[in-house]
């Protein structure tokens, strides 16, 4: 018996705190219940300062404090090593696309960078680092359509490469590297934006990690950046200084007047992670998640998952339907169910299902439910 | 008889909305109480959607609208002409300190551009620029403290240059620009930062303008950036794609995610400004807070104002005390009587009142009549 009739997830959406319903929206993306209730009370009045979090100097003691507990969160939930450091920055990932062969590519005289294309961003990725250096693309998915995770041989990586840059999990296709790269003195570049604390992931491997804030940690327009601090110092001339990784940390994060909103969202993000046992709980939850959809996928002979088994992702869950005609129907009922934002990325087509850390278990179940349904009445 | 006793403050201060202070922050600065309560109310709902405007994708029609109406509200409120673009653009005024050289200086061969130096700020643009050719800095107020806008003599500034920019309002000093210079064929750049949408401006005479969010626009992050569009087209090669203006038109400001959330709220701010009167309605109501304070200042031999009558910012007021101690006495007063961030720029010292859009008349009264107060008792 299921409970995804229209007067069920009625009943459903209505428990929901203030009338929200599930948004599988790739990015900017459902944010946890708690943390946007929680902003909302104190939007007007921050830490009964009678002003709030928005109106207070970036140099207040209260936002410096903000600031810095953001930032040692972020090295507590994913254990990050003392060497590196942790900024925040204007723009998104694609500002990094830009930050990162400007800050790095110096970092031997070739100026010569590798990438592996996984899919849309990576693919913007290498766009835009092209007028700093000799940008490679060691390994591409291009010709399997991105359905997995291209084999790499890294005796292959050439040594005099400044850098290889990967993207650990692609949100337009809905796969993810399971094992990064080994790539020894080379380091490893890693755009996490999709899937940033949502899995535990060991950042002593990466020279740098990268993630944009709509998705898991926040509002849109900042970048996170886990950095080795061995990397600094190796800028282009020409690079804005606060596109410089050196400056920034310098001035940490503070050297001008940042996104103090996003910081102070970031921040809440992250003390509910760790009130909540920490990344390692949260990818518990999100492999669940994940799973409930994947099942209903592999027990099902009408929906067709787009990627490989072996590199599917447990933040974007993407497949396709028999015809335009049942894609447009189930998107439309879906909607109806108060399952929204479910359309694929318009490169791709079909369905996905963006279930970041902000959708709860609730969500993921009420989605499985309805596709079990949907395939009955038009399977 | 003044109501400025403790008694008296703590009941105007019961009397606001949410517990809230007058916050004369420099910025982020107070925002007005209208625009925070109506983000607050739909904060995780926006417009029935069951998700906030955080939430949504910004290629959602949703969102679509909110960024269109930002920006053809700002249209409608400057009377900009039909050959300037609106972007909303990652980053505040810093990250155009090397937006502008990156995309301008190529305006002619010789990569030249001029400079006025009024204050922190423009200091700030013009070591920014160095990277990116010779810049000359064709007058300061450096040798006058900055406490009026230097004389220009435009019979000198030299033909070749690709633009001139200046700072408009000076946040540290309380300058501003009453008379913007004529430049004739050379594009003039304004930093409106700390004044944009405080008083009426011929934005024809610009070839650019543009402003960060944090004072009069909306939460800190974004740049507004108003653009004659035949200075598109001259990019350095190197210049990011989110930094070329080119760039980010083509993409109506949607090319990659925006600040959604900034977004959102300008354009609250801007239909304020609008329900009210319109950019020269809210000036008049500037005048008349910045008046409220100049008057005090004129009619006392203890305050000492920091700058020329001529040149008098009227979004930041400075002055100083007799004595550190008197000056520190002050502030930790004003802080009792609900008037909060009232402390000069760290280089300039004294007392600085920001009075932006969203200070309410209510609140220069307030300060107003804490100084009268103030005076009465300490000086």
């Amino acid at each position: 018996m299921e409970t995804t009739t229209e007067a069920g997830a009625a009943t459903k959406r209505a428990a929901r705190v203030g009338g929200r319903i599930f948004n599988f929206s790739p990015g900017p993306a459902m944010l946890p219940d708690e943390v946007m209730l929680r902003a909302q009370q104190e939007f007007l009045n921050y830490a009964g300062m009678g002003a709030s979090i928005l109106e207070i100097s970036h140099r207040s003691k209260e936002f410096v404090a903000v600031a810095e507990e953001a930032a040692s969160l972020f090295r507590e939930l994913v254990s990050l090593p003392d060497n590196y450091s942790v900024l925040f920055m204007h723009g998104g990932a694609k500002m990094q696309f830009s930050a990162v062969p400007m800050n790095l590519i110096g970092l031997k005289a070739a100026h010569r960078a590798a990438y592996v294309e996984t899919g849309v961003f990576s693919a913007g990725a290498i766009k835009d680092a092209a007028p700093y250096g000799a940008i490679e693309t060691i390994a591409s998915g291009r010709a399997d359509k991105f359905v997995r995770i291209p084999e790499l041989d890294m005796a292959r990586l050439p040594k005099e490469v400044s850098y290889l840059h990967i993207t650990t999990n692609n949100t337009a296709y809905g796969t993810r590297w399971n094992k990064f790269p080994e790539t020894g003195d080379v380091p490893l570049v890693g755009d996490a934006t999709s899937e940033i604390l949502s899995r535990v992931m060991d950042y002593s491997q990466f020279g740098l990690v990268y993630a944009s804030f709509q998705k898991n940690l926040g509002p849109a327009g900042t970048a996170l950046v886990a950095i080795r601090k061995e990397l600094f110092g190796h800028a282009l001339p020409f690079t804005p200084p606060l596109l410089n990784y050196a400056a920034v940390d310098k001035g940490q994060s503070l050297g001008n007047t940042p996104s103090t909103f996003n910081i102070y969202f970031a921040r809440e993000v992250m003390r509910s992670i760790k009130q909540q046992g920490g990344v390692r709980e949260i990818e518990r939850r999100n492999d669940l998640k994940a799973q409930l959809l994947y099942d209903v996928l592999d027990q099902s002979k009408f929906y067709k998952p787009l990627v490989d088994k072996a590199h599917r992702s447990i933040m974007n869950v993407t497949f396709d339907l028999p015809s335009a005609e049942l894609l447009d129907a189930f998107l439309k009922e879906a909607a109806r169910e108060g399952l929204y934002a479910l359309k694929g990325y318009r490169e791709v087509g079909g369905v996905r299902a963006s279930i970041y850390n902000g959708m709860p278990l609730e969500g993921a179940e009420a989605l499985a439910s309805f596709m079990k349904e949907f395939e009955r009445r038009r399977g």
